[in-house]
């Protein structure tokens, strides 16, 4: 892209625009500011595929009718360490906020707890979803699925979601080590992103409507996504599946696609938070230094990055300077918040 | 290898000689009996190379004096949803049936619950591990990491273990779908029994000990192994780290390598155990039948098996007819029981 099609944001700026936005399309305003802060996260941090891009996805799905923008999650307590956070058709934000509120404390008590997020429309970066628990203290791992874009291994038809995991450790001084990963090859954001900037991808990615390999991101988009790593990926897609639809009674991917009205935003389905208290684990007073001691070997390989590196640096530099976005992205932006 | 050059033999005579090498070797029975069990578990299932071939290891660490062969693991209760399984220096078989015998009722009483096992050889299949757990009900995971094999991503030295971790769901009539992977590229076993046999590796398992790409497996396990996916499976093998090493107080397996004595068998390390009631997640008449519906439109895909598929098969083969070992593995069994 030219950088005279593209303009310069500052974070603030994203969030009252996707904030006025998003009440502008029907949402109360406690849920436009957590649907708008997780599209600012991402941003923030780089991951342009899940920043102001998803904006348009929000509002139609505002718009249609699909998802209301007014719901007020509900927590119950399902078992001694696990609780349900139903969203009643809302957007996910709010109802992961009430999550880790609740799931914090309960994994202090038990050692060991769970969140199942209900009816809710996840569309965002799961890492912000987990990050304020692990800069509290607490490893967390976060599962959710979506709608059929990744063929199983050895298949050719979409059937998974991208179905990311993110995993996440806390590390001294409240810092943390967060890997958020979708069990395909590539992330569809950044096919879609690729096929709007008209990049090619790299083999392996996906194959085209007739299962032939290919690396234009419109056919992958018409065809099917691949798992990363072949059948061990698909592995990791079949247990998102099964953690995220199957155990909190929510619809599978094949299912959800089968119930969305296809408005362009996000279907209805579950999320799956665990949240783990290393300080119970029977490591009490040494555990964070024994990680620190392993993850600052990790760090001295020669060619090795840690999981988040990219994004914190991405983060000090754009909480200076802001980001670049498309220009036409932001003239929408700011023509919806009206 | 040449039919001459093997023998086929009952899984019940595999299980016969290995608990009687494994007293001659200074097991008590207890022990004795939990380790040839996993051995025989694997031959069953057709996996070789973590059945009877690895019997020369738990003699090997018995003999050195590394392993206790006559360990009684001891349970203790970290929180109310995670106990401490502590092996005091025997091997794992032994803690994982205590640990399941706690793990099992609390896990249905708490909705979600852990193990930790601590100061465990681990020397065998974690699908065997968790499998009675899902054959009773829950679904399960696991993790344990081992000593260096796996450069991270973009490194070239060995630094994680070859760190497998297994995910199981319970399926109708105490059926299980269980996969068990390591998140090296290839299990190192898989390339002990190539270097064995003088076969050679598809490319991408590992590098040499120079950092260069090789298909030889003397080289690679002289070298380092990769991690499968690239920067996603090299996630995952830290995420392994963490959970079973940070998490719980043990050695990661930069640490278990120092402190090992290189005797041939399994160094000392942790093992992380999380058992699911799907009955207390928020569908507890449905999951079962909704699941099902789910693997069976899964499994109806064209080209597509379901992880443990292959086990199941051989598994109902090998009950019939036994299994072909190397001749030479079975004689120096049943030398070595006496």
């Amino acid at each position: 892209m030219k950088a005279s099609e593209t303009v310069q944001v500052s974070i603030g700026d994203i969030t009252r625009v996707a904030t006025a936005a998003l009440v502008q399309a029907g949402c109360d305003s406690g849920n436009a500011s957590a649907v708008a802060r997780v599209m600012a996260a991402a941003d923030r941090d780089g991951c342009a595929s899940h920043g102001l891009f998803r904006l348009g996805g929000y509002l139609a799905s505002l718009k249609s009718g699909k998802v209301d923008g007014k719901a007020r999650p509900s927590t119950k307590r399902l078992g001694p360490s696990v609780i349900q956070v139903d969203g009643h058709g809302g957007f996910a934000p709010l109802a992961m906020v009430d999550a880790r509120e609740a799931l914090a404390p309960l994994a202090r008590e038990q050692g060991l707890a769970a969140a199942a997020l209900v009816n809710v429309h996840h569309f965002s970066a799961l890492w912000a979803d987990i990050e304020p628990l692990v800069e509290a203290g607490l490893a967390a791992m976060c599962f959710t699925a979506y709608m059929p874009a990744v063929a199983p291994a050895g298949g050719r038809e979409p059937f998974f979601g991208t179905n990311p995991m993110a995993f996440g450790w806390p590390r001294a001084d409240g810092a943390t080590i967060i890997f958020d990963q979708a069990s395909a090859a590539m992330a569809r954001g950044e096919i879609m992103i690729a096929a709007r900037d008209g990049h090619e991808l790299p083999p392996g990615v996906g194959v085209d409507g007739e299962g032939r390999p290919t690396t234009d991101p419109a056919a992958v988009l018409k065809g099917a996504q691949l798992p990363f790593g072949g059948y061990k990926g698909s592995a990791i897609a079949l247990m998102v599946e099964l953690l995220a639809c199957g155990l909190l009674g929510q619809p599978f991917s094949v299912e959800a696609a089968e119930e969305d009205n296809r408005d362009g935003g996000p279907p209805r389905g579950g999320m799956l938070v665990l949240a783990f208290d290393p300080a119970r684990f029977g490591d009490s007073d040494g555990w964070l230094a024994h990680s620190e001691f392993f993850l600052a070997r990790l760090g001295a390989l020669e060619g090795v990055r840690l999981p988040g590196d990219r994004r914190a640096k991405n983060r000090a530099r754009i909480d200076r300077e802001g980001t670049r976005l498309p220009a036409k992205l932001w003239a929408e932006a700011v023509r919806a918040a009206g």
